[in-house]
């Protein structure tokens, strides 16, 4: 029999209060200047499609070493899964619909919306700005093209990259269709009338996608090795491999997975690129490195979209697949080398570096992100114990430690199942089951009970922000 | 549209003969003592069971360094999709067909089986012993429990294991049924009245499998501390995460997946025990280890057996899932330490260590094995461009590079798809497409045609050999 690990005092412990009593910040303890933070983030990328997470033909020698070298997280989570909401989760350091950056309705930004990220949030880039960082962001943002919600106006002190997915703005309009066949002489960059950014101003339109990856690593690393004595923090979104995919000539064919390896190939040419700067600049030891994806696979894509392995479906659903990521986090000396299999979310990196910058969280609001800075330095238990799985701004499911309850399950665009509200949660033991196969509900009222607890807890405390993604011009 | 990459001459290259022309083999180029052989072998372990291999709730942090500072091969196949000819297959380094060790209606030995390895057939601890060597088996043989054909008649100097699958000999003969609910205090090791033999004689029967992986570990660093100035080759073959399982005290409950990871977890442990060893007595830059698997996850027994990842399907069938297995070769200093997408196969390593080890391949009878030394040891490709799926006596499927084509599929153990004969085979390029998903025969009929001629050159050269399943008592 499976036994219910979780006793209820200890889950009181957290339903209670996300509150920080630790006092030994990274700072503090080094006595030093505080961390450079580096946070490199793939679209669409599965959670099985690098190398030391399983995948057969996709190479990834760099990421494999920083997850050797580091900490390889094998329960992390995106805050969302499709694209803006997970963005908005991971820079603000709250759930989505906090800030009104989900829509069941809108789903992500178009390139007609009005609106983007409120002004009124916070984002890890201004909390780390006002004390003292540098900040950058390259790549796609999509959190607001319009002027004002450009990274520049969210605490970023540069940008360079593209405002929304590199698939809108199609010259032809034919939908997604014809990206099921590629590579497909037919699709070519200049069908997409997507902006390249600097700053505010558009530098190139469309934007050329064939190098645009390598572009971005490139940037990075101008980026290192200009800094000088104040602590930094990066934020380098790739735009791939969401689809149409390219990739520059010294990929193209590289991989044995095809078009679709060839892109993350280079997303980890890229990586090693970049941790080499950071050697070069003696800058390795200083510097936390995540590398970490926005959501799951998009698999109606077929081959040209990732794999989530194991777990279940992908972009778009609640599943595990849709939301579970493969992360690292890499920092020769302070990270403790390991596999970490506890909780960790997207949206603590905006406490976690917070806390390690010395700089503090807001009080004025309800946050969501946890502080993982001991689970990281220390190999401690990581203070996470659950997530809350939203699909626009409705909550499908909920994991406290090991078991995942669905309320609500729904396959992703249309083909892969329909809405089902569950009278009764199907209830997982991810750890054990992690491909979510059978559904142990009857043999653990105890266990859906606590999920219940806390899922009204929650509900209890929550304000729901403005829809932000419902205005189209 | 997706390339052919074999040209017809390369095709007819590796059809017209398995010639082995190198002459640089490992003895030579050293001019030193030939290297020790330690073959791991897991019993049913799916290719996404390990931690390196993706799976994020079982820790092998031993199997992962091996994998970090060696050669992790993600192609690499087993002889069969089951024990008793995958086991024939790897250690005569032919196809199971040949020497009679497969069979449509009996699939594996068992406890009242007459017959075994004919004796006719060459191992590859007689090809060692022939040169030298000092020869042990540990663990499961399945290859004939009768005098006989136990591993000490089969050119191993020692034997300490049972001689059939642990589930064999149940005293309440009540199938397989209660395995589902591992853990289980009913299930206990004692309902299991199978013989731990030591040489030829039985020493415990019931064997004590509760802490059976802990002694065949045990007794593998016990053989290494033992040696001598000779080389040796060590075949440590771990009955377990085969049903029932069982893990020692230590080790129950220590994994986040359950039992079935506890059972991982205490084979990994030992993997570290024997590296260890290797290390203590001088012996690691001389001695190849690899670690693979017999065949994929029983996936029947849901969380009681493993997953193959993002492979289709499982133990029994000739999907990938069923073949294709998690392998890890390691020899710090001559191992050339990467990622190898090449293909290989469990029975290429008779070939490989017979030639590292200045024996003749035997010329009296068709060898299957292919020589892997120069990927090995230089990183080159690897020779072996084609793989043969039988189930039983039938060829289900053929793999030639990248693409294989199914001409018969069946699910395994009647509940996963009936048996179809394709008039047309399904194609699949299961480098692009790892999971199976995407049939591409209709556009690929000369890949079609290049598999044919494939199968048709291996079947006008296939002799049979006499069904050795068959008799039983």
């Amino acid at each position: 029999m499976i036994q219910t690990t979780i006793s209820r005092g200890f889950y009181l412990f957290f339903v209670l209060g996300c509150m920080f009593t630790c006092n030994c910040t990274y700072g503090q303890e080094e006595g030093n200047r505080p961390p450079n933070f580096i946070i490199i983030f793939a679209d669409d990328l599965g959670y099985g499609d690098l190398g030391v997470f399983g995948h057969p033909s996709i190479k990834t020698p760099h990421l494999d070493r920083m997850a050797f070298e580091g900490q390889k997280w094998t329960n992390f989570y995106a805050a969302a899964s499709v694209c803006t909401p997970s963005r908005a989760g991971l820079l603000t350091g709250r759930l989505p619909v906090r800030s009104g950056m989900a829509s069941n309705e809108h789903r992500v930004l178009f390139p007609d919306s009005k609106n983007g990220l409120p002004a009124s949030e916070i984002t890890l880039a201004e909390q780390l700005k006002e004390v003292g960082y540098a900040t950058a962001a390259i790549g796609k943002w999509h959190l607001g093209h319009k002027e004002e919600y450009l990274p520049t106006n969210h605490g970023f002190d540069s940008y360079f990259g593209i405002p929304y997915s590199n698939d809108m703005d199609h010259i032809n309009n034919k939908g997604h269709q014809n990206y099921w066949e590629q590579p497909n002489d037919s699709i070519k960059t200049e069908h997409f009338n997507v902006p390249l950014l600097r700053g505010t101003k558009i530098v190139e339109r469309p934007a050329d996608q064939n190098n645009i990856t390598k572009r971005y690593s490139d940037e990075a690393v101008s980026f290192i090795n200009r800094q000088g004595k104040k602590p930094f923090f990066l934020y380098l979104a790739h735009n791939l491999p969401h689809i149409p995919l390219f990739a520059s000539k010294d990929f193209l064919g590289k991989s044995k997975r095809g078009l679709y390896g060839d892109v993350i190939e280079e997303i980890d040419d890229g990586v090693g690129k970049i941790i080499n700067a950071l050697k070069e600049n003696g800058l390795a030891e200083n510097t936390i490195v995540i590398f970490t994806s926005d959501n799951g696979p998009w698999l109606p894509f077929k081959n040209n979209g990732g794999t989530a392995g194991l777990l279940r479906a992908g972009k778009g659903t609640t599943w595990d697949g849709g939301m579970r990521v493969p992360t690292i986090f890499w920092c020769p000396g302070k990270i403790k080398p390991s596999v970490v299999s506890d909780l960790g979310s997207t949206m603590d990196l905006f406490t976690t570096f917070s806390r390690m910058a010395n700089q503090e969280i807001p009080k004025d609001r309800l946050m969501d992100g946890l502080d993982l800075t001991d689970a990281l330095l220390q190999g401690l238990p990581s203070p996470r114990k659950s997530v809350l799985f939203y699909r626009g701004v409705e909550l499908f499911a909920a994991r406290l430690g090991d078991y995942k309850a669905h309320f609500i399950t729904q396959g992703a665009y249309g083909e892969f199942g329909a809405r089902i509200e569950h009278k009764k949660p199907l209830l997982f033991h991810v750890a054990f089951d992690p491909s979510e196969r059978f559904d142990i509900a009857d043999s653990h009222p105890e266990v859906l009970s606590n999920i219940n607890e806390l899922v009204s807890g929650h509900r209890a405390k929550l304000i729901r922000g403005k829809d932000q993604l419902a205005e189209r011009e």
